[in-house]
């Protein structure tokens, strides 16, 4: 099945990368903007079908690979 | 409030990020794994409280700059 992990920089951490995607942003006109934050995405096809493993899994990738828990949350969540 | 969108590439797009990253899971141990598909996130706080507006919004946000249309799709999501 296929699990999904969402990695955010921590809430005060700074993100140029979304600065210069709201300044873009802003640039083009969508000026109702407060702040633009990026993060990565990762669709990860586990060779599991229980949901409770299968997310355990993805879980451990987070914290062994995925992640840098110094300055980075993730989020997993179930894809459909 | 903010809204998130989830940018991935199209299916049959070649994923060269995604296989590195497969490959050190497996290295690591992780046996597993059927394929891992990178993509990328962004959280995006937008003036504008009616969530059906917020959507549009965004989802303009994303034709207009955040997606390469050719090669990638969108989802967006609200963010609790």
């Amino acid at each position: 099945m296929k699990i999904s992990a969402i990695i955010t920089l921590k809430k005060d951490v700074l993100d140029p990368q979304g600065k210069v995607i709201h300044k873009t942003l802003d640039g083009m006109g969508f000026k109702d903007v407060n702040g633009v934050r990026q993060g990565k995405y990762f669709e990860i096809d586990v060779n599991e079908n229980d949901p409770t493993k299968a997310r355990g899994l993805v879980e451990d990738m987070c914290k062994k690979l995925l992640t840098n828990l110094v300055i980075e949350n993730y989020k997993i969540i179930e894809t459909q």
